[in-house]
């Protein structure tokens, strides 16, 4: 008889995401007339960079001749493109990486839970709360937990809270954990990390022999210069820090799909004799054998972006979503609210009036104003009481959304 | 301190291709004037179909217009593509598959590879021998087997021999194995299966409660209607059976990316307390929390594929490969080689003359008529004394080959 995997059952029944969509539809189906506007999903909704597109066209056309076809690419990705993000988004900025230290992936999502493959079943592995529910996801299916209790919460895992008690930023922990899950700018809070918050985690990792996952999707929507863009920025982190990229979201590749993952080979973890291995060498075996790389037509559509026409174009593309945000983060204050978030970042992170719960808040949004968010609470425990709204979509629909929330729900 | 995944440690070395790249970067460098043709890695080499490209520049045009700009896509893949893939694919060959139990993915690889997650750990496991190594490293990854032994052979695995004395067909079992990966046409024999026998093994599976993985990565290789191209035409099979496709042999893919899943929702495997579970519903779950989906703009070079120029198109390429599979074939032939394959399959499977082991065929071949092949003993330790020949390749490169084969390497 084959046996399932067993964790799977440890889930709990709904993604966040499908049942936000299911009370949306069911919404919409029973009030046809509603103009419902989307902030929920943290997807773009601009064009594609036209730099992108132009080298993509290229790039199908070079596919029709048999001298220019581009069969299998290394699994790594093409080095054209590995060299280019470790010049523009690393080099740049003061931080050593090297372009075989860059993997090349089709989502942060994919490698944010295919990293743990090559770890051991017996780390204690700290998440913040609210966070991204995919690391929590695939720390359950990867059976690297318990069962959850009433509030949501596995057994095994410890979760850091980021609440506004704490500014939104996670304590330093004192007990010893392995592996740490960081998000900066972070999804779902939009609080952004200091030098010294990020230079207190390398400290504690390396004290710890603990390896910091370090999730920098949003790193494009930092402006200011005081703010670290990458872990490696920071001295020490070399030793302690795999950083995971995405174009989703700097270049609008949400439906284009190319992202990166960053292990320096100076980055070790124990085997279970003591011994230390290198983890670049357990993710090329991984990458190599369990991926194909990323199509040839989307690594060239990724490689413009780091052309002089293709970096003006994210960044008009960043700063439209950025002053999205503003007008949100705005308006909200305006109206009363406690709003965090939304500077440096795409997503503003709301507390909700009158003590309600997300899901009420999220109910009462989409009924009376006709808007879909996120309820906080579908981050985690913590996050009860906090909702988020993304910056990502038309300045008409921001605009309109605003005025709806400004006129018909806050009082 | 963090640990990590001890069972990678107990990989090989180097995987089969790696090691085929040293050796004849090696052999290049110091002969820099061989024309070395390489009959090796199994990748295309012929233009992508036009109809495909001509799809896929029109995606792109689309991500210029945020009215037409696609986003994030259902991760399980776009409903226009998995509708055509089930009437082409499988109702049209009289087998009841349904649009929704199609997962699109962006490989058989990742798919062959990933697929082990939604199993337990207790399950057996059987393999061919050879086999495509990927089915082997990944199980060895996911602590499925125990060390290998001096031929390569992990213990905990199920071997089962294909050689020319039982004519390249696995005998069933007859002890109790629950996971059975086949692979037909095969890679790397080019052997096909009848329904008798594919019958036979769904008969067994049905009978122990096993499930198949069923590789037809090569199906549109088959030009004989008596040999099933799915292992859905065989009555029974949507309770037993998992098929891996792709577009990467038929259409080119294999540097565009596109594949596809089938899990029919008729087919359950145990939970640990004997209750029956979906096997759709863990992978869609799996899918949907560690994938995004793949490019709408391969999404929409993959449905070409399926329009009337694009079924022409294919089945020209298809054609020509299949052309240069029989131009092998029969040389080796002529040659006096005992020579299997090569018909209804892109691949030939040579014995080795001289009782050579199949490195020792490698490097004779690469050394005196500078031909990259593939050592069959990197198969398995069944492929001891075997090659692998691969027809994709230009007719020229094909011809210039076995013209120097014929010449130069057999007396």
């Amino acid at each position: 008889m084959a046996t399932i995997n067993d964790n799977y059952l440890k889930l709990k029944a709904g993604y966040l995401f499908p049942e936000i969509a299911r009370r949306t539809n069911a919404f919409a189906q029973s009030h046809p007339e509603a103009q419902i506007i989307r902030l929920g999903i943290g997807d773009v909704t601009e064009p594609l960079p036209s730099a992108c597109r132009t080298a993509m066209i290229k790039a199908v056309e070079e596919m029709g001749d048999r001298s220019t076809f581009k069969g299998y690419g290394p699994e790594q990705g093409y080095i054209w493109l590995r060299e280019k993000i470790a010049t523009h988004d690393f080099q740049a900025l003061g931080a050593e990486i090297d372009a075989d230290e860059i993997f090349i992936s089709d989502g942060s999502k994919c490698d944010t839970g295919n990293i743990l493959e090559i770890f051991g079943h017996n780390n204690t592995i700290a998440v913040t709360d609210p966070v991204y529910p995919v690391y929590v996801d695939t720390n359950v299916m990867a059976g690297n937990t318990g069962i959850a209790n009433e509030k949501g919460e596995f057994a095994g895992l410890v979760y850091l809270p980021v609440t506004a008690e704490n500014n939104f930023t996670a304590e330093i922990p004192t007990q010893k954990v392995d592996l740490i899950y960081l998000c900066f700018p972070n999804n779902p809070t939009g609080a952004t990390a200091t030098k010294e918050h990020l230079q207190a985690w390398v400290d504690y990792a390396q004290a710890h022999g603990a390896i910091i996952f370090f999730d920098a999707a949003y790193a494009a929507y930092i402006t200011d210069p005081t703010i670290p863009q990458s872990i490696y920025q920071i001295p020490g982190a070399r030793n302690c820090a795999i950083e995971f990229r995405s174009f989703s979201k700097n270049a609008g590749f949400t439906g284009t799909r190319c992202a990166f993952t960053v292990i320096p080979k100076t980055l070790t973890a124990k085997s279970s004799d003591g011994t230390d291995v290198e983890l670049w060498k357990l993710w090329n075996r991984r990458h190599s054998t369990k991926f194909n790389g990323v199509s040839y037509i989307v690594q060239r559509g990724a490689e413009a972006v780091y052309s002089a026409e293709g970096q003006a174009q994210i960044q008009a593309l960043v700063g439209f979503y950025l002053e999205n945000a503003k007008i949100i983060r705005e308006e909200l204050i305006n109206s009363g609210l406690s709003v965090y978030g939304g500077i440096n970042a795409p997503y503003v992170w709301v507390k909700t009036p009158n003590n309600l719960s997300s899901w009420e808040f999220f109910d009462q949004l989409l009924e009376v104003v006709n808007i879909v968010g996120t309820p906080g609470s579908g981050f985690g425990a913590a996050g009860e009481g906090y909702f988020r709204l993304s910056a990502f979509n038309s300045r008409e629909n921001i605009e309109v959304a605003m005025k709806r929330i400004s006129k018909h729900l806050i009082r």
